[in-house]
């Protein structure tokens, strides 16, 4: 049994703490935050858990193992390598830290320790990003031509963070798991509405190998929510709707056929293939539970990472370049392999 | 009676054959293209429309007074400079020439003969963007913050022309007319999937003025056709859909309202407004007999031209600039004001 | 603050216990169920409610002001009408108890101890229900011609009760608020797949007076869930689908205009109007919440019961008249008027 | 070649023409019609064609071989009994005639005269429903259980006939080809919201053997047009909407199962299984194509007819009960095998 110490009790805090509760390799031992009205509801729902306003004293807990950390994005580096080298293990949310550096600086400390080091990346661990993946193993959509994701909101506008790094952070995720590449370069345009704030409007490239392209739309300033992904391969198509529930993956079987013709070298004939439709049944596990059980199967060393702190580095890095892009209208920001240790 | 003649047989020109005869205001009187049978099918039709092979010879008639020229877009300025010099009115499909010179040079010489020269931007004379356009000026979305267009079709694959010039085109032209202002500078990146041949997907961004920015993505290779245009506004957001027959506009009465607090300067409040969603009918007119009649009305001087060879010239010049970026992997180009006399 | 006693802790019963707790006017005293582990979840949540799976001493507690019954339908009767003689107002589940015998006995006790009674419809409450009755009493829908609803479900085949008490119960509850009609005669198909279980699938007619027409079409077999009610005036119609959140009310300015032409007597003349579509915003406070605030208003006498005994006697009225006719294979069965006391 | 004369050149007449034109086995010879400005139409499209406003003319020629027949329906057994009278083969709109009898004599005359006689039944031969029948013959969808259809228009309101006439009927004819059984009793429900009108809402419940059911719900005054027909089986089941060109049937993997229990034999268990939706690809083929050639590969006796005078009948027949049973307020009209001779 994994005793969890929770840090951040806001908008995400207590789905991890109920779903680790709920996880029967895990309990949540602690769980702490600036709000005491908070960590109140908290001991209200499960009155064993120990609640603290000082984080020093929940992170080093001797009778922790491991902390999930769901505070806003400028406090996950000091968070984290507190625990790390307190030798907990870490689960940590979405973007991993505030920039690069942050991210190798914990992944060195993490390997140093031998910790478990796993970024919540949620999507990955839904069943229709999970049955995306597979279809592309199996080679199912062929090769892979573009990944198109639009995600925009009526939501709250954001003081802290862009939405580039509030929203597009969920595509550029699952991107890299899905597509198993990273970029080799970046373009982004984005805009402010407001004098003084962070970017409300964004649009990103994404340069990857091989023709591959894969582009993301992201604004807090829509009239509806909007989550379209389209995948385009050579043998299917995909679209991908988390909002539809009933269907969220509708599996296209048209695909782009390109013949070399022998008569004409200088024409390129192109076929289409239209065909069949098909929604698959997925399961409706939370993703959330998948992710808790995987976190305690990684620190048992039983599983390794799916979203290990290099996934969360990745996505870092193209964050960074997507923002340095934006400054510059567009203009390409190039990228470099990561994943590999210099 | 306006008499025109319709050079070019293929997709579009039967439509606006069909739409200018049924114009009162004016009559088909001759029709050319290059092959024969597609000469018979009109014949058979429009028994009195005389019909030739010899483009020559069907411009330089005496009995037209104006061409409506629908060929490829490699033939446009030839065939246009020929009519405009023969004192014929002309109306030219889009995009009005391969590149910006021809267009200047085309709208010099229709000047220099007192000549309509319209360019045949269809979007423009619907129903929803007319409605879209009357939104605008009265002030009803209030200031417009974002333009943004997926466009993208299970369909054809151009070997002539990029997807750019293919699709872009239309939302160009119709941002061309709903925001009566000019980019200052163009970001845009793309792909071809199929070596040697153009673009089939892309992104298109614009800047404009004010904090207005707008954005385009067509693509020839999709699972399904999408033509989605979300325009925000401080005031009401619309959501045009030229797919949905009995809705094509929804606007919805939410807006972004910012609230300068005296309290705190740093801070900028904003609290968002959600109400009532509203789908005004619209006339179902066809486009091109609207724009049929307005042809036949420059031409007899009763109105002036909605879609004038400048407008063409600023798609066409938008169009080259996206190309340019492209080329560049999102690298800004800078544009500058056109449509004033240097 | 009114002490409320929850009877019945399965399917609905949480939900009730967690609105009359949040509603100002009443605080949950007593929760009672045969269960003991349902009765544990309950406590573990709200540790200050006294549990008991012994009913009469819940409904007895001299601590209770009024009884909350959430149990199977069979049970109600008794259930009610011992709570009433205890003196307790009751707020009781749909279909309000077995027969018409058993409801106007109830309101009989209820009016004899001066105790208010109200049947749990809980549609009636919602945002959506309240606006089309507003709508209806305005005028803005003209004379009301036809009310159509389809509720099917792929959900659960329940043994106790057919599909018309199941699903349909909801429908007559809504139309017996928004018409302010009472049927005069009832026709109703039904079959059931299953040798000796309730009908599955049903189809009931309501005719009204003044060539109003209703229909509810219900079925626990359809491969998707579908809640779709069309309601059609002489001026307006509305749609209202209750799973479309983000508009569950379409008001289409669309009416059937009937002109007497003076020069043709035998012809009616039939001109339509089609206009605007207008989704009015809806303020989206669970009903539960209101229903459960209206109940504390009833007992305390600030207000008069929107879904009084009455309403639950003419709806399980119309439920004995459906299964009559469907029984007879749509054989009308008169209604006569309720809601007087004979 | 089979030489054609079209009697009747109102709404649908163009498109027989059309259709009969271009089929390969066929040439339109005569056309019919009082009213000389159609014809003019019809002859400036098909110069060819001779024209004439005297029926008789045209239904004797000798030229002809067969007559097809697009007239108001009190005008069908008239025209199309003059036709097998003067030896040539009949296609007659739906409904084939207005009442039974008619039928039965138009059957009659047409066996006594070895001459095809066929309805057209137009949905019968769209991709959608052969892919249905389909699945239905090979045991795809396993027991049939129901069929439901909705079929409301914001359309005409007629004058002659009543909704159940004019859109029941193609249900029925639907229904007639995919469930190859006929009803053995009728329930039927309607209103006329005009005085002295034909009923413009109507509900008819069909009773089949086999614990099969279906029920059609027709409206002329609907605030928007739908279509939608579910067909629920045991193994799986369909929704079919002839309005979704990209996917006019999606097919559920999801059925009902009915476990017979060894151990409680007093109990039925049903256990759900809820699978994949699938959406089969179906070529675009206009039915009437398909009709105008099956019709004359009937003539030409290569084929049998898919929808001979006995399915009209077998329609005719059910709108006769489906009407008597509205006279009675929905009281069983019980039905009695058709299709053998008496």
């Amino acid at each position: 049994m994994i005793r969890i110490a929770v840090v951040g009790c806001g908008y995400w805090g207590p789905n991890l703490i109920r779903n680790f509760t709920d996880a029967t390799e895990s309990t949540v031992a602690r769980v702490c935050d600036l709000a005491p009205e908070r960590l109140e509801r908290i001991k209200s729902r499960y009155p064993w858990i120990e609640t603290s306003t000082v984080t020093e004293d929940v992170i080093r807990a001797p009778d922790v193992d491991a902390v999930v950390i769901a505070t806003p994005v400028s406090t996950h580096f000091d968070l984290a390598m507190m625990a790390l080298r307190e030798g907990k293990h870490v689960l940590i949310e979405k973007p991993m830290a505030e920039n690069s550096a942050q991210c190798s600086k914990l992944i060195e400390t993490a390997e140093a320790n031998r910790l478990t080091l796993l970024v919540d990346h949620t999507f990955v661990y839904t069943a229709a990003v999970q049955k995306i993946r597979d279809l592309i193993t199996e080679g199912e959509l062929g090769e892979l031509y573009y990944y198109d994701s639009v995600r925009v909101n009526l939501g709250l506008f954001q003081h802290d963070v862009s939405v580039v790094w509030d929203l597009a952070v969920h595509d550029i995720a699952i991107m890299d798991f899905l597509l198993q590449k990273q970029p080799e370069a970046i373009s982004a345009t984005g805009i402010s509405h407001v004098v003084g704030q962070p970017d409300n409007v964004a649009y990103v490239t994404f340069f990857f190998p091989d023709s591959l392209i894969a582009h993301v739309h992201v604004n807090w300033l829509a009239p509806a929510k909007i989550r379209q992904t389209l995948i385009g391969g050579s043998k299917r198509m995909v679209v991908y709707d988390s909002l539809q529930p009933a269907e969220p993956i509708r599996v296209y079987d048209k695909g782009v056929q390109i013949e070399t013709d022998v008569e004409s070298i200088h024409r390129m004939k192109i076929s289409y293939r239209v065909g069949d439709m098909w929604a698959p049944k997925l399961d409706n596990t939370e993703a959330l539970a998948i992710l808790a059980r995987h976190f305690c199967n990684c620190v048992a060393g039983r599983e390794e990472p799916i979203t290990p702190g290099l996934a969360g580095l990745r996505v870092v890095t193209a964050l960074e370049a997507a923002e340095a892009s934006i400054r510059q209208q567009g203009a390409p920001v190039s990228l470099y392999p990561l994943g590999t240790r210099p």
